[in-house]
């Protein structure tokens, strides 16, 4: 059973389920678990995994066009290294500042492989959801796709030069500072900013919302079978990261790549049309309008081509 | 590095370390990642499991004297078996409406090892810290202390009577159907009813209150320290579980076990001794007055005797 199936199997029992964060009242609130094998590929720093993580949380609850309150972390690993718990809590605590979030601490556990639970709550007198799209409405993306992608490609880099370096001598230290430097760039394309101002901003006008988490083609089928509806998306309109197009070798492979490969966090919504002007003059990032809402026999597609359903499945 | 000496560390980055949970204006916040190899002993259902682990969290709720408002998990399990994730759903469920909280779901991963973070969420608008001590108030426990422990001997019985059942001839089940039955028991005690009702009642007179999650010496060498005081016990006001007393062989051992272990979930509170009688009538389960607050320079003691900070710590 991979998670989607989980999910609808829990849907039963949860009534909220499908939507980024649950609400309670005006309460929104989420939690995700990263762990080190699938989350933090080699040479992601303890700095990058407490913002990211916590970012993570802080964009599902951006996704419900809430504000956010607070965050907290359960940080599990062999042992507490100091510096290591140092470097991530300072992570937390800077990306919480970015989004007037409070970042209040948490647990701490001990496991074989370092794993992290982040929770965020924050607050929605009219949280948005992701039923509400319907045919008419233009579907939007803020931001750029493929941050992400472009990331894991230098942390292959990164870790490829630093093995290369080890049977070389010591005293040749060009590539090893090479592949730091790498990594450093990986490590800045691997922290976000969550869409928490973005969200609160679209949240008056925005029909349905989610964040981009498991990549904008899955996202968008998730928004599709919550609404009922299509979408038809514009290959020249998807806003493809320029940092993505700089490591790989072309710009239809970018664009694959951007489309499919998710945990970008940038927020996927449905709105009039007549709105996207006012909205992005209030917007502190780029709004892309990428397609249409269309009905729901018309499937979602890009440039008239079918948009199969690929992305990121825990547990497949 | 355990625990307590990483807690310590990070004071520094963040302010309120120290209670059970987190305050940001009138929301309580808090979270705990439980594991299969230390906090499910072999023959904990799932159900058990979500309930415990759950309950944990609202225990931290109630110990600020908040009302809890909801809990999430995430649950990562080696496969998503559906019959197992449903019991873990069940049981988070049914401890949830046992104090009015609302059980939202949460995420889902795989993971070697079974790992549940979970977070509740509760409001108060004057929470109880661990601070307010002083010499001259009573010092209270809810409940009785040694539940976990019955379990814990239960679940070891239990596993031994399953593990002999295996050599012997299937036909000869009546040692398998006693281990069963045996480790119902086990999971019945591990379940137990978050103090959040008690925790509300006892807010508007505790000085100072937390859990006993780290079993009851522990807390009180930690309500000591957060409140600059002592305590003094007396040993015949211990209010010993009687399912603990059933189950090993004599009053001693029960009472050095029940002070000690810790995971029992009751709240530990310091009040004026003036307003013990008001509070047990609105209580709905009993409240031990186990000893007084005294001046720092005299410890904690039990009957005289330095009662040592011995207890749970994670990472030792």
């Amino acid at each position: 059973m991979d998670e989607r199936a989980a999910l609808a199997l829990l849907e039963n029992r949860l009534d909220p389920v499908g939507d980024d964060a649950a609400v309670v009242n005006d309460l929104v609130i989420t939690t995700d678990m990263l762990h080190e094998t699938t989350d933090f590929p080699p040479g992601t720093t303890r700095y990058t995994a407490g913002w990211r993580a916590v970012g993570a949380s802080l964009s599902d609850v951006a996704a419900m066009g809430a504000e956010a309150t607070a965050a907290v972390a359960a940080y599990a690993a062999p042992d507490f290294d100091a510096a290591a718990l140092e470097a991530f809590v300072d992570g937390a605590i800077a990306v919480c500042a970015l989004v007037d979030a409070k970042y209040v601490g948490g647990d701490l556990d001990t496991h074989q492989e370092f794993t992290v639970a982040t929770t965020a709550v924050g607050r929605a007198d009219e949280p948005v959801f992701r039923d509400g799209a319907s045919p008419g409405d233009v579907v939007c993306v803020t931001g750029t796709l493929g941050r992400t992608v472009a990331a894991l490609e230098l942390f292959e880099v990164g870790k490829d030069e630093r093995n290369g370096d080890e049977g070389r001598d010591s005293r040749d230290e060009d590539s090893a500072e090479e592949g730091n430097s790498v990594l450093e760039r990986a490590n800045d394309l691997f922290q976000f900013e969550p869409r928490v101002r973005a969200g609160r901003v679209l949240a008056p006008h925005a029909s349905a919302m989610m964040d981009s988490s498991d990549g904008l083609a899955r996202s968008l089928h998730q928004l599709a079978e919550a609404s009922g509806c299509g979408f038809a998306l514009e290959r020249e309109s998807i806003p493809v990261a320029p940092e993505l197009e700089a490591v790989v070798d072309d710009h239809e492979t970018a664009l694959e790549r951007a489309i499919t490969t998710g945990e970008d966090f940038e927020l996927v919504c449905t709105l009039p049309e007549a709105a996207v002007e006012r909205v992005r003059g209030e917007l502190e990032c780029p709004l892309a309008v990428v397609g249409r809402v269309v009905d729901a026999d018309a499937g979602v597609s890009l440039d008239d081509e079918a948009l199969v359903d690929r992305g990121y499945t825990h547990g497949e």
